[in-house]
Order: structure tokens, then sequence, then C-alpha cells
């Protein structure tokens, strides 16, 4: 078929009539299917169902150091677990704290810290009359909502294949003092599922920001998530670079086990330098006692080592792999010379990002909803939940099986291809 | 033996060479005992040791309506722990929120959220010139560095045996638009052990504070810590009563199963009225995606229901209250007749008081670590660590096994009587 914009008004309409029969034979069928949100799905969840067995009324529940995980204490974590993450995320175990399940409450907490306390002796953010973040869009819906439930300013900067569009990064935090941090999902990125460039990494870790207690929130959520064994996206270590560099306190880089073991039953890390780590344990020992040392045990025990995370991460990979490749291979089959939108391929993570004719992707997901499909909600991917193009849609892959999949899918090139052509319509009439 | 008050210069000075023998013998014997903190001992941890067989990897980790506890979600907890929890709580479970590992952590993030987003609508604390708390003294040390570490400005109250001082608390909020919050432990309260009177919780509950976003946090560390089966202490319902008194949002009640199953490694909980419910989820969906559920699932599958509770709870009984007796015992047996001290004698929770002549707590403390055991600092009952009397020292008595407990209560004693006759030889020669 050619491409909609080469079809003639009259062409259009028989394409519209034909798709619009096969719509209402979806919304006929009453399907309730959901691929909006990051979830695994239960096979990958059954992969750490052996977790369970790790610990039981017979094991003896102490560290090598003679910790006993059953009372309080140790508030960075055991060693078993600092040194699992450690080598998780590439850091010294020495540079690592162990928290509790979600390392989203990390961030959140990490910004809170900041408005309450400000970030090495700066002044709290609270106290200053403006504060703005750096927002790479499209991104993560939920590092957005941190920053807004605090009132902080976000600036939305354009990623590039290669990360965000590090000439606008290195101006913005070189001009500007309020500019405090950076939103950064730097592996298989959400909802992209693009890794930062080498050269991206090193200037990130050569910013010259104006603002001394300006902080690169470094989320590496799927470091582990490879959807394949030998073609994999790796990334240069941002916080020996950022010591490289003569910055050493410029990052804080976060992860968990969320989508390795059981989301919000794992446990999440954090990894920075020797000063910011001063920042964070003085408000920790605070804040807590220490986490939940019983499970930090349960996850060490179950993986043993860092290859058994990896033998347990192709797991994982096998499960998901098909689910990505049946998204690609429809979007191909049923968009592919159309015109109609532009799609991710990712070796990782979590998402597929699929890009439609501008001023499409509203229509495109309420269009999909009322035939039962649920997908992330248009705009979500930007500050504010406010897509200037109104062109981007996250698609979660992993929780639907993959014959829910395959039927969401068809709805969702439907959907597509109908909001295109009235989108082509509407410019041809007016 | 005659008190030490009515001994002559050489009676005391007789005694205190006796003592320093003792004493200097003690030193010889090169101790290490620790009673510093509220811990339970391992035999109490071994008692849930049975909670790591509850789940395995044939367990159905699916919740009555059909939460997958593996996976993201339920915010406010799993319907099985809101409703045991509700039960240890006496509030209905659609009150509460089950939160991590911490209640301490839920504490701390109410405060922060006040601090950086003001109590219902109300001026976020940041932006006030002064924010201050009543202290119930002696309290809790934890308690009192939350408020420190936010710059809140601490009142102490004195406590009395049915509770803090109602008259100067009902004074003081009612005229001070600028007092915020007053920290209660009202059931076996830390250090005293002694319970808030149904009087002073109907006061509380009757409070007519200027400031709209006043909030008494109580924190029921101690629901179920009795020592004895038939002499309990009951405490009013706080929230009920607060609701029929028309005052429903004027508390947030806090408790965990940290010194039930394992410290650090069990779940947390809120009550509070919807109001300040709206006020807590709001911030709370910002934060996270949810608290550990398998370990939701872990607790409830393991007490079943709050009876399964009551009698785990008749098994901590049975360890510690021994030790409770034995301190008690041997304080009265070595200092009875000497009018040097006074202390509690607690039907549950985990601490003893003693008062001191005033003066010699810090003394005593000190004295007690060159010889091998380590109490709580002296001073940390009370806010910013200033006993004005110099007088209250926290007797732990759970961690240590009654051997170790009865040779650190010999020693305390011994630094009693010295510390005693030095200051009345003082007194006698200044």
């Amino acid at each position: 078929m050619k491409p909609y914009a080469e079809m003639s008004k009259e062409e259009l309409n028989t394409e519209l009539q034909k798709l619009e029969k096969t719509y209402k034979k979806f919304q006929s069928e009453g399907m309730h299917l959901n691929m909006s949100r990051g979830k695994p799905c239960q096979e990958q969840l059954d992969l750490s169902m052996a977790m369970m067995d790790v610990l039981d009324s017979d094991s003896d529940l102490t560290c090598d150091d003679g910790t006993d995980c059953r009372n309080y204490g140790s508030l960075t974590g055991i060693e078993e677990a600092r040194e699992l993450l450690g080598d998780m995320m590439e850091n010294n175990p020495k540079d690592i704290i162990i928290y509790g399940n979600s390392s989203l409450n990390v961030m959140f907490d990490t910004v809170s810290r900041a408005w309450t306390h400000g970030i090495m002796g700066n002044t709290p953010w609270c106290k200053l009359p403006e504060v703005k973040f750096l927002c790479p869009v499209p991104g993560y819906d939920r590092h957005f909502s941190i920053t807004e439930y605090f009132g902080i300013k976000m600036i939305p900067v354009p990623m590039t294949q290669t990360g965000p569009d590090m000439d606008i990064v290195e101006k913005a935090v070189a001009e500007d003092e309020s500019i405090k941090g950076i939103w950064c999902v730097p592996k298989y990125s959400n909802p992209q599922g693009i890794s930062y460039s080498d050269e991206t990494v090193r200037r990130f870790a050569r910013l010259k920001p104006k603002a001394k207690d300006f902080r690169i929130f470094w989320d590496n959520a799927y470091g582990m998530h490879h959807l394949y064994d030998h073609q994999q996206d790796h990334i240069i270590e941002i916080l020996a670079e950022c010591k490289r560099a003569g910055n050493p306190d410029l990052v804080y880089k976060f992860a968990s086990t969320s989508k390795i073991t059981f989301p919000g039953s794992g446990i999440a890390s954090l990894a920075t330098s020797p000063n910011n780590m001063v920042d964070f344990t003085t408000s920790l020992r605070i804040q807590t006692l220490g986490h939940d040392k019983v499970n930090q045990l349960r996850h060490t025990r179950f993986f043993r080592n860092i290859h058994g995370m990896v033998e347990h991460m192709r797991k994982h990979a096998d499960i998901i792999r098909p689910k990505f490749e049946m998204v690609e291979d429809t979007l191909e089959k049923d968009l592919g010379d159309l015109g109609v939108g532009t799609w991710t391929k990712p070796l990782g993570g979590y998402f597929i990002m699929f890009d439609s004719l501008p001023g499409c992707a509203k229509d495109i997901v309420a269009r999909a909803k009322k035939a039962g499909v649920i997908l992330t909600p248009a705009g979500s991917t930007w500050p504010y939940g406010n897509d200037i193009n109104d062109s981007n849609i996250r698609i979660a892959p992993t929780f639907p099986s993959i014959s829910e999949l395959k039927k969401a899918m068809d709805v969702f090139t439907v959907c597509v291809r109908i909001s295109s052509i009235h989108k082509l319509l509407d410019v041809q009439e007016g």
C-alpha cells in the first residue's frame, strides 16, 4: 500500500470505511487489554518463586560479619547486598546504600531532602525563589510527577538517538543557577529503549553547572534488562567517569531489583560519592533504623552472585523477547509503508516508543480505549502531561500474554490508521 | 541500711570505699554489656522463625481479592494486612495504610510532608517563621531527633503518672498557633512504661488548638506489648474518641510489628481520619508504587488473625517478664531504702525508667561505661539531649541474657550508689 500522504481524498475515505468496519468488529468483542504499565507478566514473576524457599525456619539469618538480619541495625544495608548490587551497578560496595522496596521512593526522598535541607550545605530548595529540572522528553512520567509535586519547574530537553541533546543541557546548566537537576534513564530509556552513547555520558560527567547543588538523577532502572544475549547496549559507568572528570559529586545513581525479582518486594539501591553519601546517611539515620535486612539476605542467597543474576535475567529475556518482536513485527506489517508513525526497536528495557503523526496520539489512545485496549495516557511521557506534538505513545509489551498482546496491537494499528486518515483529511480540507 | 541522706560524712566515706572496691572488681572483669536500646533478644526473634516457612515456592501469592502480591500496586496495603493491623490498632481497616518496614520512617515522612506541603491545605511549615512541638519528657529520643532535624522548636512538657500534664498541653496549644504537634507514646510509654489515663486521652481528643494544622503524633508502639496476662494497661482508642469529640482530624496514629516479628523486617501502619488519609495518599502515590506486599502477606498468613498475634505476644512476654522483674528486684534490693533514686514498674513495653538524685545521671552512665556496661546516653530522653535535672536514665532490659542483665544491674546499682555519695558529699562540703 502506498503512503497515506500520497493518497487522494477518495482513496483515504475508502480506506477509512474499511478500517471503521474492522474497528467496530473489535469493539463488539468486548476486550479488556492493558498495555499501559511496565509490569512483568506472571511467567516472569514465577522465575523468582524459588526465592521463597531460600530462607526457612531452620535458616541462619546472620550475615558473614555476624549481623543478625532479624534485628535493628545496618543503616546502609548488609555487606552481602552491597556487594551484589555493587556488581549489578558496577560500583564499589562502599559507595552503595541498600534501601527498601522502591527506588522511586529513594528518588522522592532525595528531592524532598534537597527541598528541606539542601545539598551538601547549600541553601534548601524551599528557600529559593525558583527551582528547575531538565527533563529529557519523552521521559518517565513518575519522575516528572515528583518534580511537579514539589513545584519544581520542568524544562523539556529533546532526546536524540544518543541521549538528551547535550548542547542544550550543557548550555542550560552553565547559564542558569536555578537548574538543580536532570532526570535520566540512561540505559534502555523509558519510553524509547535507547541507551546513552559514550560521548553523551562523557559530556554528562564534564558538565560545568552554575549551581553547586546541581545533580544528575541517573535512574539506571534497566541496567540488567537486556532482550538479547549478544546484542546488548553498554553504557559507560557514570560515577567513575565523573570522578575521572574531577566532578565526583555530580551524580546520584539509582537502581533496584524490582523488575528482576518481584516489583514492590525487591530491594532498591543508591550509588554515589563519599561526600554525597554523608548527605544521604545524615538524614537516613534520622528517618529510620534501617531497611529490611531479611529481604536483603533473601535476595543475596537467591542469586548467590552477579552471575546468578545474569542467568536469571536471561530467563526474563526469553519470556519477553517474543513480545517485543511481535509488537515490532505488527507495527512493521500494518504500518510499515504508510508513513503514519515511527517506532523504536530497543535491545532491552520495558518499552517501545511510538510516534504518530503530530496531533494524533490522544485520539489514538482514546480510540483504543473504546475498543477495550488501555494504553499509557497520551502526553504522560512529557512534563505536566503536555506533549507539544501530541504524537508520543508508550507501548508496554511485557504484561499481557502474547495472544492478548497480538490482539491489542491489531487494535492499536487500526486506531493509528484511522486517526492518521482523519488528520490527513482535516489537513486536506483545512 | 539507712538512707544516704541521713548518713554522716564518715559513714558515706566508709560506704564509698567499700563500693569503690566492688567497682574496681567489676572493671577488672572486662565486661561488654549493652542495655542501651529497646531491641528484642534472640529468643524473642526465634519466636517468629516459623514465619519464614509461611511462603514457599509452591505458595499462591494472591490475595483474597485477586491481587498478585508479587507485582506492583496496592498503595495502601493488601486488605488482609489492613484487617489484621486494624484489629491490632483497634481501627477500621479502611482508616489504615500499611507501610514499609519502619513506623519511624512514616513519622519522619509525615513531618517532612507537613514541612514541604502543609497539612490539609494549610501553609507548608517551611514557609512559617517558627514551628514548635510539645515534647512530653522524659520521652523517646528518636522522636526528638526528627523534630530537631527539621529545626522545629521543642518544648518539654512534664509527664505525670497519667500521661503528659494536660493543663500545660491544653493551655499551650490553645494559645500558640506555632505549636503544630505533640509526640506521644500513649501505652507503656518510652521510657516510663506508663499508660495514659482515660481522662488524659479524653482531654487529648477535646483539645482546641489554635493551629488548624496541629496534630497529635500518637505512636502506639507498644499496643500489644504486655508483660502480664491479666494485669494489663488499657487505653481509650484515640481516633474514635476524637471523632466523638468532633475533632476527627486531630490525630495521626502509628504502629508496627517491629517488636512483634522482626525489627526492620516487619510492617508499619498508620490509622487516621478520611480527611487526613487524602493528605497521606496524595503524596504517597507520588512517592512510591506501593510497599512490600509479599511481606504483608507473609505476616497475615503467619498470624492468621488477631488472636494468633495475641498468643504470639504472650510468648514474648514469657521471655522478657523475668528480665523486667529481675531489674526491679535488683533495684529494690540494692537501692530500696537508700533514697538515691526512683524507678517505674511497667506492665508492658520495653523500658524501665530510673531517676537518680539530681545531677547524677551523666556520672552514673559514664561510670557504668568504664566498667563495660553501656546504657542509653544520659539526657537522650530529653529534647536536644538536655535533661535539665540530669537525673533520667532509660533501662532497656530485653536484649541481654538474664545472666548478663543481672551482672549489668549489679554494676548499675553500684554506680548509682557511688555517684549519689559523691553528690551528697559535694553538697555537704559545698
